[in-house]
């Protein structure tokens, strides 16, 4: 049964503001609810439109779930999760760090490309996107389960950190000569903006995926989940 | 002014059956329609919410944007195109070849990737997206202006290449590891599935991205843009 109450709770934590006043997020999707459940993240109603094994489910119908997905092609399962009470414990790894990301398609996908390069942790800047937004959570593919995120001020956190700051620029040396270390921090800014002027001043080196199209008619910049992918795979070159 | 007659018609520009019928498309953003209109294509209106100069446009109100617009954060100037009437000409120089890309924004980023690293022509199976989608067009930020798409059944297409067929694999030789030629095709298929089984028989060499990450809970893949960028900045190595 879905309870006026819960449809209303479910649809509100799309915002932010609701998800830190009840301490909970949404998550969609099999995969993503499953990597949570394995992660140990508690949920407070699993929602589905057909059985899963091993999983104790609200069942609901297709109409239903449409009424609360945050998604126009809802999956079958939707959980509500609290909020993980994290440890404030500084990323020592390599990791990165991003600054001023908005899109939470963007996020999501850094997030994921993290994972798949063992990366524990992923620091944001205060106004970037929640990373328990629907959305950012959904684009995660339950990658979000795994590494954690820590959003705080930038300069502060990279004056704090010994290793190397590289950071993405599109008047940096070139990615393909330069020697890298997987230790620091790597950090990426918007795509049209590059990182906060602030952020020159604390970091070490500028590195830029050179293009290959010499035409002056030519896209600007890549996307900055695109652009991450490209660091990360010459990052972990052997 | 805008009619209720050119309002429905912009809306109905969404669909696919549409866009056909009238030979039209939508493109939203200040630099999507200004890299169209400097690749000669043919505005049939241009509506704005602000004055541009050099450019004629019907001045609409914000209210009425947020009517036409297929985004939730419309922009301030959106363009109806007529849809190009290409040359059949087959690419003969490296492209990527898209095996069933369902997702807009995925086939908008591989346009730019595309462009950014000067590849003229990308070929997209019949099922593939349409690419001009408005948020195909949005997501290609403008190069849908500079790269040729072209649909077709991807057997016979890639039967009728010269040079070698790469192919993204969850099981192929390690990217980092192989020596490649910028001849012939890149063929992505879908994140989960891979390609479709009946070009396994026409492609010649599988390639992977290694996951650094060698946990069991980890990501088991990443998004098909992701990793055509990926791919693109290996393959244009020096």
């Amino acid at each position: 049964m879905l309870s006026n109450k819960l449809r209303k709770q479910i649809q509100q934590l799309n915002r932010k503001k609701y998800r830190q006043q009840w301490g909970l997020f949404v998550a969609e999707g099999e995969k993503v609810v499953q990597d949570l459940l394995a992660a140990h993240y508690v949920p407070v109603h699993l929602l589905a439109t057909k059985p899963y094994e091993n999983l104790e489910t609200i069942s609901i119908s297709n109409a239903q779930m449409r009424s609360i997905s945050h998604f126009a092609t809802p999956s079958p399962l939707l959980g509500v999760f609290e909020l993980p009470q994290k440890a404030i414990k500084t990323p020592t790894s390599f990791h990165l760090v991003l600054d001023q990301i908005k899109d939470p398609g963007n996020l999501g996908t850094l997030i994921r490309l993290s994972d798949w390069y063992g990366l524990n942790d992923l620091v944001c800047s205060l106004d970037s996107v929640d990373c328990y937004n629907p959305k950012v959570v959904q684009a995660s593919m339950g990658s979000i389960a795994r590494v954690q995120i820590h959003y705080c001020s930038l300069e502060n956190h990279l004056k704090s950190l010994a290793g190397p700051i590289y950071f993405a620029d599109l008047n940096g040396a070139s990615l393909y000569a330069q020697p890298l270390q997987t230790k620091g921090a790597l950090v990426l800014g918007s795509e049209s903006h590059g990182i906060s002027p602030a952020l020159y001043e604390v970091a070490h080196q500028a590195l830029t995926i050179s293009k290959q199209n010499k035409n002056k008619a030519c896209v600007e910049s890549l996307n900055v989940a695109v652009a991450g992918a490209i660091f990360l795979h010459e990052f972990f070159r052997p």
